[in-house]
């Protein structure tokens, strides 16, 4: 089922600072910022050789990542999304096997414009994953 | 100065069932159990197209991952692997901007037989990074 690690996403507080810091310490390439109010956040990427790395801030009232930095002060890693070809497919597969899917279930539109869910962390030991559907290219 | 992420590590507090839950339900391919005592840490690493999940759980006293795990209960996302041409010359640039090694400073070998170092997570906005010297093939 798995493709790709699609990126990384780290919630941080202040996104400019965050974004020096990766700029100036580790020479990182960072994108322009994106706002995605219907996500609740501002995001950059990173691009790594192989992967990309997402800064994530908050965006607006009641942003989820508001009550993950609650949590995690200044910030902390939040989740990891993998690539599949096929999201429905998937999510299907993963209900039949008893895993959860956040929300009502429904892929909604991320960041790069390709359907997305996420799936309840409970059912991997705590840590949050995102299903992104990137169709291969022929 | 950056180049592949090498792995992004995730803590759980049963490595056995983390296994299951990844191969089960997402089809992964998991390694077989690597214990690294000086780590304290037993590692299995999960292969993706172009890079690897690492599951790690504690090892004999006083691992540090443990401590982790008080703080999130059964498990999460504890650091994100990148690699680096050389380690030396990668740390000095760090220390000479500011940042901070963790431990002594000087590089320890990691999982893959590589020379590796952590950094300080609030140089990072609260992610922990580690480097690792992977030499490029020629």
């Amino acid at each position: 089922m798995l493709g790709n690690l699609n990126h990384v996403a780290l919630v941080v507080s202040d996104l400019k600072l965050a974004c020096q810091s990766w700029q100036n310490l580790l020479g990182a390439t960072v994108s322009e910022p994106q706002a995605l109010p219907e996500h609740g956040v501002t995001v950059v990427f990173i691009d790594l050789p192989n992967t990309r790395i997402e800064l994530l801030e908050p965006l607006g009232d009641g942003s989820p990542v508001s009550r993950f930095l609650e949590k995690h002060t200044g910030g902390g890693m939040h989740h990891i999304c993998m690539n599949v070809e096929d999201i429905l497919l998937a999510r299907d597969e993963l209900i039949a096997k008893g895993a959860r899917i956040l929300g009502d279930g429904e892929p909604r539109i991320g960041a790069h414009g390709n359907p997305v869910l996420f799936m309840h962390p409970g059912d991997f030991h705590g840590t949050l994953i995102e299903l992104e559907e990137v169709k291969p290219v022929n």
